[in-house]
């Protein structure tokens, strides 16, 4: 079995009301059935004219109780709760859950790839996004594709950021080997693959962060595409089964209680 | 710019002993510089011979008192702490760093794919496997290639596992973007993307898990070769600069004075 990555080349920089289904079929040399289209949440946020400015932001006393602690512009933490529906730590960064329940940093805002001095926000409902532009290309191309909306996030234990699923089109998040069986016979206890996550951080190998970047890259050889309606919600951990956001809240209380 | 993963097939089910490189150099069809060799953690145990009964284990009181709480086997209880330098989290899971440095569940002791009534720990020293059947894999076939010993992870926030890299040989654990410019000339802040993770990840789409399962991978397309000597751990992030294990050990020490 193999597995091919290939960089759609020559996409131009993004502004806002573009076409990205079209843009891509223009610039993809071909798209064939069982394709997975990984597209980078920024182009998706230039499309939908999701860049704003900080000093267009008035910031809230919490904004400026929280940027008083992160040393950060209280603006710009303004911008991160805008986005947020709980703060997990507040510093030295801000790790919050964000409208769509994407647990990140920041809230996903972004200054890189925007352009003078804008900062640039995920789009709100990814999965709508990954739909509409799926079912555009599928409409140009005749071919029954998946699409994975893709950003950029750190992780805990380990420095480094990996690329991560956000949105996604006709692929599940979660690739089940429960019940099957092993290499000798033994059926498989639990092993959920989260296959979305990691094409998106093969994706990302191909597509850069400099200047070179490539914000759309085709997969080709995997048999994961489904009709059936997915969410990248399905893959979110219950806030009462992770304990790692329990003991992260613990945390904050405790910085709070003793900064009163 | 395109990658290609291709799966090494026939590998054989690996015993005691067995010479790992030249199981490979055997059944890849061909090998390039700068190709990156991804082996699954399972094979390079079962050639150590890192293959275990539990009950062959007698537990210690900790390990009863942990086996209390979280209803596991006392004596597997025993061959995680055996393999741990710190226990982050007791129940429902055990979450600990391994001797290597490596933060996983169980220690990443495992009983898939083993055989009969078997548990497998992982490699003590992953990088120094990954040195020596990189260095013998280069020796026989003459070309500069890298390896990535991976092993599968849960993480936080999200249901599902990743593949992710555990032992390396010739590759660094993070591409630097530090300083690079994005593509509009701004110098991008701070972009450290953690390449090795993502690799593991892309080659676990093309192993599997189940009985169809392939351990090795062969990576090409990338440009990451290096013949520094390099190591896994350079990624593994400073405890003290840890919030989320911060938290943890929170969570714990409130639980053990509950318990009391």
């Amino acid at each position: 079995m193999s597995l091919v990555l290939k960089a759609v080349e020559n996409i131009p920089l993004i502004q806002k009301d573009d076409d990205i289904a079209d843009i891509i079929c223009k610039n993809a040399s071909d798209i064939a059935d069982k394709d997975i289209i990984v597209i980078a949440s920024t182009i998706v946020s230039k499309s939908l004219g999701l860049t704003f400015r900080e000093a267009d932001i008035i910031p809230s006393a919490e904004a400026e109780r929280i940027a008083a602690s992160n040393g950060k512009d209280p603006r710009f933490v303004q911008a991160i709760l805008d986005e947020s529906i709980e703060v997990f730590t507040e510093t030295p960064f801000m790790l919050v859950r964000n409208k769509n329940g994407h647990v990140c940093i920041n809230a996903g805002i972004d200054s890189s790839n925007v352009g003078g001095d804008l900062l640039l926000k995920l789009p709100e409902k990814p999965d709508n996004y990954a739909e509409s532009i799926g079912k555009s290309i599928e409409q140009k191309t005749g071919k029954k594709i998946s699409v994975i909306i893709t950003d950029t996030n750190g992780r805990s234990f380990k420095d480094g950021q990996t690329n991560v699923a956000i949105g996604l089109y006709n692929i599940k998040p979660i690739r089940q080997w429960i019940g099957e069986e092993d290499l000798y016979g033994k059926v498989l206890e639990i092993s959920e693959e989260a296959v979305v996550d990691e094409i998106a951080g093969a994706a990302n190998l191909v597509m850069g962060e400099g200047g070179d970047g490539v914000p759309v890259v085709i997969v080709r050889g995997l048999d994961f595409y489904t009709n059936e309606k997915v969410s990248i919600k399905e893959m979110y951990r219950d806030q009462e089964k992770d304990l790692v956001l329990q003991g992260l809240l613990k945390l904050k209380e405790k910085k709070i209680k003793n900064d009163e």
